[in-house]
């Protein structure tokens, strides 16, 4: 018989939801409007309820569900409570006992950038391995680290927090997080738009940067038709990604790093850039350790949810 | 029925061999010499030889002896082969099969940092905690990285290579491993002695350094009379170390630090001097992790090399 599960990305706009063949396959995905106001006492709720009409529209019973999980914005802890998600204005909540109550089903719950991580391994550009570790390169930097299969949250959350790597002891400006020289302030979209402000004010060198908004878009574009500022930009950020990577191969050692979020979309430059520094700074065994793009780009949420609801189920 | 492990630490000069309850009581310890003659080849059956006549003498069967465990100086694929082990003269060598083999138990095999860091978590500085990293401060620096129990041997057996992270991207000399600038290099007995020499060099101020052979004993007992060109040399190892428990807090985020290797014997000054540059550049959720001097000193790698046996065994 069939089983099914449920794989839910909680955001801070919108929740994304998808029906899932314990085999893997995707039948069905739709989105939930996310309700943060009222300290975000709906948000579940409203889950639940879209969850359990989609599944009655589908003909899939209560029984034919196997789990449901959930990735959210904010460390989950090793009891599998959520601390904080600033952008859903949770506190501490217990997101899997409650989701669990509200829809009857087992459910468990995930970091968002964890879970994606998990998705990529399970049906993206880490099929087939076991040990990967993602980076996930948007408005922020997020990671996810998977070893022997299993999410690495860490003691308090803050497992594949890749993003707050120091990479530059002699920064001065804040990171969000409340220290500076994050890898974060360096290979964000916004962090590519302050290394390219601050390159373009430090000369009155022609560049395309001159013509338009500056955007991380803009500045790969630029790269991509050769212009010698973009070039700069692009060295630094592969220079600050490209150690971060050596210094966790030198840590978990994955078979392979995929790379995701908005940025990636710069495709294989990206890569080559990236894996050039890589390949220098890396301890000898992981030289050859591939990094490649993320394929499943805004359903790797969806995919590793349902696949933790799955590892939980077989445990 | 007690049952009884193996744990055995297989180094350059020596062999260290313990018996052990799957209590975790070591109930006799002894070394046997590590014969590098003849590509290494006599070692294993020095060891097998050694392990069956003391089980003898002290009365143990082979049906009481649930397994035994190797630490050995080589990375160790997923495949439990050991890739190279240059200081035995092996190449690539199926350690466990031949040991198994050799003495008629079930064997298993791990890195020798790896294993003393799992051996720290079982019956020293991390009992009772899951996650743990260790990092092992002796002629170089080793590694150890567990999460949920178990050790993080990585695709390549690079995983807990802590001692070969980039920490200085400007750094000209090179690392044995070929690289430059890794931990190694400023944290090791050698790379402090190197710090202090350089620090030195660098001015005619007076310092008890300039009385004697710099070693790294002598660098921390002048730190601890409070000598300034001690002072500034425990300062660079702090802020490389420091940093780099840091990096490492954002991947997998640990219960516990534990630091253990022959430098460690600094003691309480070196904790607290690697803390507060910790505590400074740690993420937010990870600031309060402990760091504390491993407990079991050279038998980690015995205590480690058996918990693996009794792993194994369980699974």
């Amino acid at each position: 018989m069939v089983k099914y599960l449920i794989g839910i990305d909680v955001g801070g706009t919108s929740v994304k939801c998808g029906l899932f063949t314990t085999e893997g396959e995707l039948k069905h995905k739709w989105a939930v409007t996310t309700r943060t106001s009222d300290g975000g006492t709906m948000i579940l709720p409203d889950i639940a309820e879209s969850v359990k009409a989609k599944l009655w529209e589908l003909g899939v019973a209560k029984d034919d569900v196997a789990g449901a999980g959930l990735g959210v914005p904010g460390p989950v802890g090793p009891d599998g409570i959520v601390s904080v998600a600033v952008n859903l204005g949770w506190g501490r909540k217990d997101v899997a006992g409650e989701f669990s109550e509200l829809i009857g089903v087992p459910a468990v719950v995930g970091n968002d950038a964890n879970v994606a991580a998990l998705g990529e391994m399970w049906a993206g550009g880490g099929k087939g391995a076991r040990n990967v570790v993602m980076v996930t390169l948007g408005t922020g930097v997020g990671g996810g680290i998977i070893t022997d299969g299993k999410i690495v949250s860490g003691a308090h959350g803050a497992g594949g927090e890749i993003g707050h790597f120091n990479v530059n002891p002699d920064e001065t400006i804040c990171c969000n997080c409340g220290n500076a020289g994050c890898l974060e302030q360096y290979t964000s979209a916004t962090g590519i738009v302050r290394l390219a402000n601050e390159e373009l004010a430090a000369s009155d060198e022609a560049s395309v940067l001159r013509n338009d908004e500056v955007t991380s878009k803009n500045v790969w574009d630029a790269y991509k038709a050769g212009d010698a500022v973009a070039a700069r930009v692009v060295d630094k950020f592969a220079t600050y990604l490209g150690r971060a990577l050596a210094v966790i191969a030198s840590t978990t050692d994955p078979e392979v790093f995929i790379i995701g979020g908005g940025v990636s979309n710069a495709g294989q430059p990206l890569i080559d850039a990236v894996s050039a520094v890589y390949r220098k700074m890396a301890f000898s065994a992981c030289k050859d350790t591939p990094i490649v793009l993320a394929e499943i780009g805004n359903d790797a949420g969806i995919y590793g949810a349902a696949k933790l609801a799955l590892d939980a189920a077989a445990e």
